[in-house]
């Protein structure tokens, strides 16, 4: 019998700051489950996030260990996936300039992804030529690892597209599928609003609850979330839709059922917000003290955390390198 | 006593095609001295030839050999010159994409060189990002093997230029000199124009004598080549400006002496075409003779010229690894 082979994932995380409850919901909670399905990739992305952070190296150095931090505190497991640091794989970059190569200025300009960070980030005319170019390195990523699967938001799937256009563009010119398109999959829970209500969590919008939040941390920036402003009394009708609280729930309750009930008791009237945020804070301290204390027990041991991370850039060279011959040998370039 | 290290050349092609007359002019004859002098390293950019020909690589692959064949030919000598296969040194891919951060895409679409060849080229709207990006590419060149001498066309000393921008730029937030500022050297003779007198000898335009002439075509090429047009007898005075086969006489011809007098008995009247010729047609075989016949004899032996190669690599590798590292430390940026 032939071992059948798993669906490769490739998911990561820019090095920009430490993940948060959103990152969490949206993305590390389905890479605990995923890993024993799929054959996972993790990118700690610093290379990416370099691009719009050159003035600030620092910072991109300092969240390599946090975010590695974040990964197995969550219980990302080096044993079942790989975390592999962008930076220590050559074939990234190299694939990456070889891909510029094959996609037009005026594409990457069009990128529909690329349009509105550009614009987000204010960067106007004045855009560092390497964000423009990340469309062709997150190509490099995605098909350096031969993966198929890529989770990302419902914003990004213009940047999975571009990677298939990409693949199939260079199947065409080789002859043969030597790259597989990659498939984007979406967080089945949308996008987690920061604790202000705002509709992004964001560190630099102060509105995030880190993975190593205290109790208080958490049961404070429950106790300001906003509910529904027109809830004066507890007895009058509340409304669940935009409910900063009822959001949260509906992410963090694993009692469904419970949380369904509270939303008919809250719309009819007579269900107080403190009892809400009292069973919320309940939820999220208990979700996040684990993450917290096996993160501090964690950081404790920088040794294996390089340890760990060594390994994994070992299993990323060797794939890595692989998919690049192989492009380098398809398209006939020469090779010593 | 510390031995006086000495500056080092970063030089090179692109291996679109083998070399030919207008290269040795320009720029083989004098790598050949330069390489008793200086620390030598020569490119074969395989890297950068990709950049407008995606859709050619066999040719790029192709004529890897050729060009390093050429440099053999002409006396570039492996002992005294580092011959370095572009494709094969990661660390200038690493560095590029570093680079292309600290740029703006604004900056590179100013540089007059890349203007000018985006036209040439006729891309348009539809130039290929790695094409834009090459100035970045460029400068990773230069840096990796800390040159501080770099032979190029006038027309390449604004890509000269941008690297130095890129240096300063770097050193300033490193806090230190980390990497030298290069220096542009303009060939003392000017572009050699093509055997039908068009301004620039090129394989493509058809107008080149390749490195591998035979005696009879260098013959065939120098009967070709135009005089002066108003030159009908040998008896007539002829006009020297604008004529190619004076043109050829300065740039070949190793007796300035006699080739002053040649002109003025030409401007006098007297001096028949064919005279001309011969002398030509005798200096250029002298000149190739020999290239093609070590050309010939080293291309039935591409085992030494691929050890050749290797080695060229490793010592590339070595010292462009060592940039790499110096500015990822420089900076600040995280390392296993």
């Amino acid at each position: 019998m032939r071992p059948v082979s798993r669906p490769v994932i490739l998911t990561g995380d820019r090095t920009t700051g430490p993940l948060h409850l959103g990152h969490y919901i949206g993305s590390l909670k389905s890479r605990v489950e995923l890993q024993h399905t799929h054959k996972q990739y993790v990118l700690l992305a610093d290379t990416q996030a370099l691009t719009d952070n050159a003035d600030h190296p620092d910072k991109v150095r300092r969240n390599v260990l946090e975010v590695a931090l974040d990964y197995l505190a969550v219980g990302i497991d080096p044993a079942l996936s790989t975390i592999c640091l962008q930076s220590a794989l050559p074939a990234l970059a190299e694939l990456t300039m070889l891909y510029l190569n094959f996609v037009t200025v005026a594409r990457l300009e069009r990128n529909p992804t690329i349009k509105e960070e550009i614009q987000a980030r204010g960067f106007g005319r004045d855009i560092p030529a390497g964000f423009l170019c990340y469309p062709a390195a997150q190509a490099a990523d995605i098909t350096a690892f031969r993966a198929t699967v890529v989770p990302v938001g419902e914003d990004q799937t213009p940047l999975i597209e571009q990677t298939n256009e990409l693949v199939r563009r260079l199947n065409r010119q080789i002859g043969r599928s030597v790259l597989p398109e990659a498939r984007a999959i979406t967080p089945l829970i949308g996008r987690l609003p920061g604790v202000d209500g705002r509709a992004k969590m964001s560190k630099s919008q102060g509105n995030a609850l880190p993975l190593s939040a205290s109790d208080d941390e958490i049961a404070a920036a429950v106790q300001r979330m906003y509910t529904d402003p027109d809830h004066l009394r507890a007895s009058d009708p509340g409304r669940v839709e935009g409910n900063v609280v009822f959001t949260y729930l509906d992410a963090f309750d694993p009692d469904r059922e419970a949380v369904a009930e509270l939303k008919a008791h809250y719309q009819k009237g007579g269900l107080g917000d403190m009892v809400l945020k009292q069973r919320l804070t309940i939820i999220l301290q208990a979700t996040v003290a684990p993450i917290r204390e096996r993160r501090a027990a964690l950081s404790r041991d920088v040794d294996t955390i390089m340890d760990i991370l060594r390994t994994g850039v070992q299993r990323g060279r060797e794939i890595t390198e692989q998919t690049k011959d192989e492009i380098v040998a398809g398209l006939g370039l020469f090779s010593l």
